[in-house]
């Protein structure tokens, strides 16, 4: 839809030569352009390069050229190319091949004569796995696909944290209207809110109609808001490390109920050691204790999963490292662990931080801590609280005004919840 | 697939009536058995029922039975009951409402005829939440499906880790025949290889049939396998907690480039805190020297990802915890970061372990480090590294014989392709 390119059909056949050639058959009747995913590997259950000969009614060839680069693939890595392997290089006569940066088998592209509207559908047949798939797409297939400017299709996507879906509604009335131009969508995943905006029309009006319409929702949500993208994933912790970069901070993390999802999220992106320096998982309390200091009496007084201890988590990793700016998770993921008064989905998040910028020998030291009850399986939990501790951690480097007073799932720190 | 159902399609439409009515009439066609899911709810986009009406040739009429419940239920919410709201108690006449207890749709249960080999289809149109999407189904449609003894489907999974799709179908030959009964496919995901049986028939003959076949496989590729499951995923973190659950060892893990995702994946399993105790994120080489003691020798003179550094964070991870194996990652994820000799995609693996049963007073430590070229994106190469690191503890669990001599992607440590 990014790309102005509404999708009619998605099909999803057997490991069946038959049924797979039916279905490019069927589609390519019903659209100017066809993708297929998979199916091109060396194993005997790839069909999808002799279904793709059958809706075209030709026999494969082998490809003299692609037989060498794949002799070529295989020597550079000590491996003998089989048999079974050179079934990669083969295509239907009228097909191209598309190179693949990424593995062995090349796509293919050709040209299916159907007796729908269109004279003939483009078929593009590309890997399955999905780093392949992204690749060859952007490269052989993109390129090609330009759609008529007097109906064109703009969107836009802004992700939002620390609000409910119900709640986000409320707020927002009439921009979710279904009758609306242009549309506005919602989806939730992870805690994160995500708002689509879709605007059809002439180029230019359908993006001045998105940025409107992207302005009155920043009005009403804006300080729960998380990164805008035009397509795709809210990429929260590359709002994180940018937000920290452009300061010159470095983050550590002290990991308990996630087991290290924290560090994962975070260096997910690219380039996050200029940031992210590292930390602990003390998914043991004995670790807790001998890796980053928490005295053992606040652990057999409040508990692994408290305020003292979330907080004496986040302080030790600070003086354990030379980073400004430290989180701390420890909770209750389930289904097992829960104690009174600690349901499962109890987490405490602390964010502690140094003040750059005090002259005095000792640096200042602040520390805060919130807790949540958060909904949801063990893996729910796990991945909205390392979600929910970025958000702390970003909207703590913005001016008061423009932070949310409360994040979702926020409850008081003695539990009860607030009134 | 167990419940010995076949799927021939999976079909997804635009919202939008004479697509979904079409393809619902397409698949009653091809199928016995179609479920629709989605678009029964009260806003504008909800067209399923409008869908199914048109494919069986009717016209919607509201069920007064439907209604009544519909408005107590509003009502029991303090609630007005809107116009929107009143199409959820329409139906085709020739179609039963299916109650749902967790949301206000009901769903649908229609025959539609259809010219091909079946005289008509169950046609079930599910609400699109999972949640009611699931208890339906349970309630609704499972009691329906009573597959025929004579030709009933029996599925066995068998992972496998350290070896590619392309050598695993040599090894395999003709059991990957396409016209084998029971038949094998294969699939990769993250460097783990699934074959799935499948085969049809007399339950017990096709008990016997998956069991034979399945014993055939592990002959052959037996000291790769990782778990069996009847369904769904692999399980590696799973097994390898077991297997040192069962020998009463624990584990801790010292990460670089895969930045906590080692972690995380061993605590996605619920109780791994019995085994597993936590760890160090060394993500800058700073934390490298601090936390674990790799000595700035060490990675000044081989780099960050080396032989000795991934030995040195495993020895050091060891001993600054109490656990009895320690598995160290460092490598280099992409795309930037590649030095001369050490490709993106490098990455040393190291394991050190305690010998628990040594009598003497300084237990013997023993270590081990294997180097990879890992293919794939920064995501593609911090998965794999990770798995590799579980399966490379899991095989220094099993006696020499059983385990595999060399693992996919595994390299000579000094980095030259191998003969």
């Amino acid at each position: 839809l990014a790309r102005g390119i509404e999708t009619i059909e998605h099909a999803t056949v057997r490991d069946n030569r038959a049924a797979t050639a039916a279905a490019i058959r069927r589609l390519a009747g019903a659209a100017p352009l066809v993708i297929v995913t998979g199916g091109l590997g060396p194993t005997a259950d790839d069909l999808t390069r002799h279904a793709l000969a059958d809706a075209l009614g030709e026999h494969l060839v082998t490809d003299p050229d692609a037989l060498a680069a794949l002799e070529r693939r295989f020597t550079a890595r000590g491996r003998p190319l089989n048999e079974r392997q050179k079934v990669q290089a083969q295509r239907p006569p009228s097909a191209a091949l598309l190179p693949n940066g990424n593995g062995t088998a090349p796509g293919l592209h050709a040209a299916v004569r159907s007796p729908g509207p269109h004279a003939a559908a483009d078929v593009f047949c590309l890997p399955g796995p999905p780093a392949e798939l992204q690749a060859m797409f952007d490269r052989s297939v993109a390129p090609l696909l330009r759609p008529d400017p007097a109906s064109a299709i703009r969107t836009q996507l802004l992700h939002f944290i620390g609000i409910g879906e119900g709640d986000a509604a409320a707020l927002l009335g009439p921009i979710l209207a279904r009758d609306r131009e242009p549309l506005v969508g919602i989806t939730v995943s992870d805690g994160i809110l995500t708002l689509r905006i879709v605007a059809r029309g002439p180029a230019k009006r359908a993006e001045r109609a998105v940025a409107d319409t992207a302005a009155d929702i920043r009005r009403i949500l804006g300080r729960h808001l998380l990164s805008e993208t035009e397509a795709g994933e809210p990429l929260i912790a590359g709002a994180v490390l940018a937000a920290l970069e452009s300061r010159r901070r470095t983050l550590a993390a002290v990991e308990s109920c996630t087991g290290g999802l924290l560090g994962e999220l975070i260096t997910t992106v690219p380039g996050a050691s200029a940031v992210f320096l590292g930390g602990w998982v003390t998914y043991a309390n004995q670790l807790k204790e001998s890796l980053v200091g928490v005295a053992s009496e606040l652990l057999a007084i409040h508990g692994a999963v408290s305020e003292p201890v979330a907080r004496a988590m986040a302080l030790g990793g600070l003086a354990r490292s030379s980073a400004d700016h430290c989180l701390a998770i420890t909770g209750i993921a389930g289904p097992e662990g829960a104690t009174p008064g600690k349901p499962v989905g109890t987490v405490f998040i602390a964010h502690a931080w140094r003040d750059r910028d005090d002259p005095s020998e000792g640096r200042a030291v602040t520390s805060e801590v919130r807790r949540f009850l958060i909904g949801g399986t063990r893996d729910d939990v796990r991945r909205r609280a390392a979600r929910t501790a970025l958000a702390m951690l970003l909207f703590s480097l913005r001016p008061p005004q423009d932070r949310p007073r409360t994040l979702l799932w926020q409850v008081p720190l003695d539990g009860v919840p607030g009134t």
